[in-house]
């Protein structure tokens, strides 16, 4: 394996699919690569496919492999980028003291590329300061995004952020000035127009942060989805070709995105042994990697209501209790109605119902990156992030530009849902989430995270909430004290309440 | 003061109002305390007020002060047991080493009755093990139960249990043969027979955590009550008066509970000032301190859908955004119905509603429980927990006899709502749960906790969820894969999406 003074322009440590993928991506652009992975076979891979790949078969290699980190760092321009692109937790801080032990300088730049935690990104930062720069960038779009154009969410040293730009520019997702994706899934053909989903997010664990919340939000966007599904399946008997076949239409309007897509294609196929609707051949238990979990927990830790986000995790985790949902269908009846349905308005209300909760999932998922910029002493804009996740990462979709239109129009925006466009959306269409809601709990079939939309929706533009009577149970037996309408904010009243006597309306 | 060999039955450390009160409580009781405080005046304060309380004047104090914690240590009889009431946190472990520094001995125990969150309680138990035995005992019931009889939640070391259990079975709440509490709040005239509403739960934190999702639940039950009483005004335009005498009238029914007591109070209180209705004059911003927060991050964690509980910790959030419901009210514009509707039939199904959605809500704390047994290692009893939950803490009632029926009958229950009792009670009145939604969603009342128990009961019954279409959507973008209906449990599928080229019937 060649290995010495190659100046490369960037080193990978960690060959999986990822790395392969991403490295094949900048060699596309022109990057020379060096790469290292514990497993010879990673590196005889990634090699084999970059010379398969290789349109001009006299030229050089693109990607060289090194058999250690030593070589590799002496194959790198100074300073030199390491994209780090290994499991997260331990191994990232393993790599990074094997790397300080191969002789990495404080100016060169380690870049965590995994799905690592932004708490993790905050520390690490702060503890090889001495050592190097330290900086995360979050990758989203897979593997196919990862090869031809993903979603990159960048945070770190501000400083090393211009070492970073031009490449993660280059190999980042790019949208047309229709506001849509340019794909090109040609090897060595790739997009070089267009603007670049990647921007600098901010110190040490923005980009990473953003990135959970992004999966938050398609925890919610695919729950959603399903529920959509589920009720058209139920409620009108349709078969899955046929709801495939409405979400490809679907997909033409408002609800037009990456997953409702995937939605119409995968609905649409067939198990090529059974010939049934291959979606039926699936078990109805849904995996997670722990991304919809931080999210969730970071909304409940900071006091943001993402009530949808929680209950698509909590989807999830139900229904991998197949087991007692097996025994609990058989003891549980259900009493419900089936009224008369008009198809036309069934399927009508479910699109305003995918469309209008989908709004307040986002509307949450924004309220977080707000909550998380005043903890975390960042600074985000919005509008940027939103743009960024036009392209490459699974929650793209044309509703955000929408989304990046809003904070253009007011980078102070608390709420989505205060945005003239959105204020409007729900305005016409909230009726079809409210038909949808009605449906599902006359009928029985399970819907959380649209009955959470609603409830998020009707519970925000609630001026008066029933929390004043909440707040006089915690007085009546914590002494918590209130507040009084009346009074100054930060007053505090307590009633002896068991002394008042029985009530008495004054004179 | 006093301070050399009074023999004391048990220390305290911390004399505020908790403290204060579960002395005066032990000393009714016969057992004689040595109290310390950094504040000499909480020690004044606890003599003059048992002196004051003292029904034989001739009789020697009952507690006495102690001006630190050495000559406290000195006036203990051996094993000492000291009682730590100082908030959660820090302060517990900075008593802890002044207790050793003062000469505290092995076999000597240290009660942490504090609000600790149960994580810390493990981390203690092993870290001063070598010092003294460490024991956490959560206490429910406010200063009221503190003083004539709490709900008492032990959980440590098994050998020192024994010195505990005559002192805390003494002082915790009396239930009756009637399984309802007794009460007397009658200084010196204490509740000496009846079923304790305590018990050993387990080693370290297994008492701190059951305490913790006891209070999870109590946000539910509390949030419940808000919807039902918001609906209730919203719909039928009823008083807040009007609305208590009705609680005052479902407290004697199925839905018997003391927070249900409490509310029928409360809303039947007027304001001295004003005259207005007292809860019309409280702001609807409700507080929280942080164990509904923990209970559902430890839920979410663990993968144990707890929706209703997550739903009402997040309602709370959002009662606090004041200002953005403010300027939200003027923007968003509700498009709902109203239909006609029978007081009677909605008053009916309201309360049908908060009977099945406290189901399924203590369906949810002791699915958390179940998982926490596992997760910590913990054998825990669930009939024992509902149990000591029927008197003296704010959850308590009859209802929790019925499920400690449920767990007797059979330990093993996966979930309340495969008992029979729970099953049938889901089965005769979950049609008041669907209409209470069905109500809300169409009339634009936010009612979070409702909707996420109908869906959480719709969900659990569901012997085939969408999550068949999730899984394919994980595999599809992310090759995440799959498991089939018709293959061995574990063994995993990918589908080449893309590939399968358009759909296509078998023949």
């Amino acid at each position: 394996m060649l290995n010495a003074n190659q100046n490369c322009n960037i080193g990978f440590v960690g060959l999986g699919v990822m790395g392969k993928n991403l490295a094949l991506n900048l060699a596309d652009h022109g990057y020379r690569v060096a790469g290292f992975d514990l497993d010879p076979h990673k590196i005889q891979d990634v090699l084999q496919t970059e010379a398969a790949e290789r349109l001009d078969t006299t030229a050089a290699p693109r990607i060289i492999g090194c058999h250690d980190l030593t070589s590799m760092l002496a194959s790198l321009v100074k300073p030199r980028v390491i994209v780090v692109l290994v499991p997260a937790g331990k191994p990232v801080d393993i790599v990074c003291r094997n790397l300080i032990a191969a002789g990495l300088e404080s100016d060169d730049i380690v870049v965590d590329c995994g799905n690592s935690q932004w708490t993790d990104t905050i520390r690490r930062e702060a503890e090889y300061k001495e050592h190097f720069k330290f900086f995360g960038t979050a990758v989203s779009g897979g593997e196919v995004g990862a090869r031809f154009g993903p979603s990159l969410m960048p945070g770190g040293d501000a400083d090393s952020w211009k070492y970073l730009q031009p490449m993660w520019e280059a190999v980042a997702a790019k949208i047309g000035q229709d506001g849509q994706p340019i794909v090109s899934n040609v090897p060595g053909k790739p997009v070089t127009e267009g603007e670049p989903c990647t921007a600098y997010l901010g110190p040490n664990g923005a980009g990473h942060y953003v990135k959970m919340v992004h999966n938050g939000i398609e925890y919610a966007d695919m729950q959603l989805i399903c529920e959509a599904y589920h009720l058209l399946r139920a409620l009108l008997g349709y078969e899955p070709e046929e709801i495939g076949k409405l979400f490809a239409k679907w997909n033409q309007g408002i609800l037009n995105s990456y997953l409702v897509e995937i939605t119409a294609d995968i609905l649409q196929q067939y198990d090529q042994t059974t010939g049934a609707p291959l979606v039926d051949m699936i078990l109805d238990s849904a995996g997670q990697k722990g991304t919809g979990r931080w999210t969730s927990i970071s909304a409940t830790q900071m006091g943001v209501p993402a009530g949808i986000i929680s209950e698509s995790v909590y989807a999830r985790a139900l229904s991998t209790l197949t087991h007692e949902r097996e025994m609990a269908a058989g003891k549980l009846t259900a009493d419900v109605e089936s009224g008369d349905i008009e198809a036309a308005d069934v399927e009508k209300a479910i699109e305003e119902a995918l469309y209008c909760a989908k709004i307040c999932a986002y509307a949450q998922g924004f309220q977080l990156l707000r909550a998380a910029q005043a903890e975390y002493d960042w600074v985000l804009d919005f509008s940027t992030i939103a743009k960024i996740w036009r392209g490459g990462c699974i929650i793209r979709a044309s509703f955000l530009q929408k989304i990046a239109d809003a904070f253009d129009e007011n980078h102070e925006l608390e709420n989505l849902l205060l945005n003239d466009y959105f204020a409007d959306a729900m305005d016409t269409k909230q009726a079809g989430l409210r038909k949808a809601v009605v449906l599902a709990a006359q009928s029985g079939i399970p819907t959380p995270s649209f009955f959470s939309a609603l409830a998020y929706f009707d519970g925000y533009r609630s001026e008066v909430l029933p929390a004043n009577l909440l707040q006089a149970q915690r007085d009546y037996f914590g002494a918590h004290t209130y507040e009084r309408v009346d009074a100054e904010p930060g007053q505090k009243f307590h009633t002896f309440w068991q002394e008042e006597g029985r009530p008495e309306r004054k004179a």
